[in-house]
């Protein structure tokens, strides 16, 4: 777990896009961004108040999370005079880049030396079981993609903070470092070994009150050949009472897979389901979350009609449209 | 990859059972066999020759297999004198524990000091790329389980022999541990890290001759919640052509899993085909292999015919009445 709330690094970023994960940060949980550090020629800017290392600890910002990209894959030497006066100064740091911070052995000597933690969010931290199927109390819902990348993360934070809107109860459930940086914990799925997915995924989603919900943060595809096992030990684990179907209308074939057209929606229904239901036989789909950010306004309106004529279903884009229709198919449930 | 032959460590085996892995390469690799070490107090016996490591050595074996099961999951004092000589006299090693050889420092030492080869099977030891899903030459046959430990490893090995002897080209994937050692390589897939499990069943079979078939031994199944997402990856990464069915009909409940029942062979049918549809659009369902061990004869009998009738396929106990159906299936494909 790591500390909160945080001072976002964003280094030398070459333009907005490379923060991505310090926007995240901001977006979905600004209580946890006291403010942004900005080394010279950072291009990236949240609009949150710069501050120096002093100034941040006595904001009260506990962890320095490196919310950019690195070039080239290496942590620079401008980089790493920040990151060790950060540990000096008696912060965390939490990354998620390739290039992990436990690797680099000045960072690890400081650290030490300085009773502080590195947290490399790509690398599992705990020794999880091995899933035993049984019956958790509580509800969970999980968004399963036509594709990978098709927005079913913005979709689980979405619905954590609508429901949470809604007065409902819920926990945003991260499985991947995006996720786990924005809420301070999680389990990096794709990096957990084969035997144990399915139970880092029980792990995550403990029992809990019966009107709680557990808003599991989706990976991969069952209809994509490269990580559908991913897919698989999250459905399984995470014995979801509810499936959210989420599709990316204009893509023209799989992400990263030439061969491989995207299939239907009526086609993940009727893959998904029947295998949620070997978990928990109450599953059922319950709506259907749409990425239309490559349509034109009335193009998406239209889209998202059709869909719900189609497959008898609410759909929306959250992002574009809120989710408000999701949260009432929940709540209903 | 493991040097062959070898000599069959069965140790202070308490009884035949303990020495299943050193049995399984007897069985199935009879030409890797060259010998077997019994220490004081062992109670298996594998009917191959008893051998000290000189002759062991001067009949050829390369590594000692350590072929049995290990007491309170440690290397004894007494095992380790024998592994110690026989790195001296210039074997390799190799063994599945749990209790792994390299973290034995005293094995360790003496491996690097005699130039000698440690082989954990349960770990792999090798990177593994991400799956890309090209269609590769060659032809692949996976066999699927409505649950865990059916005999799915045991028919793959049996269809392999039998087409080999029918003169048909195919290869044993091995991708559990007990496979490995008897074959000497493979993948140690539950042990694969969740984004490379379905690039390591790719890396483990790659293009082929038009007429070769790679013989995939199956992992876990689609409904066992536990191990699902292990099975999904073979099922893309595997590509396979056909699949095979695998079932024992008298449990109770899926294994480790009280509050599960088994899926019907038409269930199992109606879930793993579409899947593999996904990966390689042309592959069918060539057949059933059943585990008959807990039912007489003729009840075997009865149902295997049963099965045929229902599911229109052919069916056999691939120990009890042979492959041969199994193998027409796929020549005919």
């Amino acid at each position: 777990m790591i500390k909160t709330p945080y001072l976002l690094f964003l280094g030398d970023a070459p333009d907005q896009l490379a923060a991505k994960v310090a926007q995240g940060i901001k977006d979905w949980r600004p209580d946890n961004a006291v403010g942004q550090y900005r080394m010279e020629g950072c291009k990236a800017d949240l609009g949150l108040a710069d501050m120096d290392l002093a100034q941040a600890r006595a904001a009260g910002a506990r962890t320095l999370v490196i919310g950019v990209a690195n070039r080239g894959g290496v942590i620079s030497a401008a980089w790493k005079k920040v990151l060790v006066m950060a540990l000096e100064e008696g912060f965390d740091l939490a990354s998620g880049l390739h290039n992990l911070l436990r690797d680099e052995p000045d960072l690890v000597a400081v650290a030490e030396a300085c009773g502080r933690d590195l947290h490399d969010v790509r690398v599992p931290e705990v020794e999880y079981p091995i899933a035993n199927g049984v019956k958790r109390t509580g509800k969970r819902v999980l968004a399963v993609g036509t594709d990978c990348s098709v927005g079913k993360m913005y979709t689980a934070l979405a619905l954590d903070a609508a429901m949470r809107e809604a007065g409902m109860k819920s926990t945003f459930r991260a499985t991947g470092q995006t996720g786990i940086l924005i809420t301070g914990d999680g389990v990096p799925l794709d990096a957990v070994v084969a035997d144990f997915m399915a139970g880092s995924v029980e792990w995550l989603t403990p029992d809990n009150d019966p009107d709680h919900w557990d808003i599991i943060e989706g990976q991969g595809s069952l209809f994509h050949v490269s990580y559908s096992g991913v897919t698989m030990a999250l459905i399984h684990g995470g014995q979801p009472d509810a499936l959210i179907l989420s599709h990316e209308p204009t893509r023209d074939h799989m992400r990263g897979l030439p061969g491989y057209a995207l299939p239907t929606l009526e086609a993940l229904r009727d893959m998904a389901l029947p295998l949620a239901r070997v978990a928990n036989p109450a599953c059922e789909v319950v709506g259907i979350s749409v990425n239309t950010q490559h349509m034109g306004e009335a193009e998406a309106r239209a889209y998202l009609a059709e869909v719900e004529a189609r497959l008898g279903l609410p759909a929306t884009d959250p992002f574009r449209f809120g989710s408000d229709k999701l949260v009432a198919a929940l709540a209903a449930l």
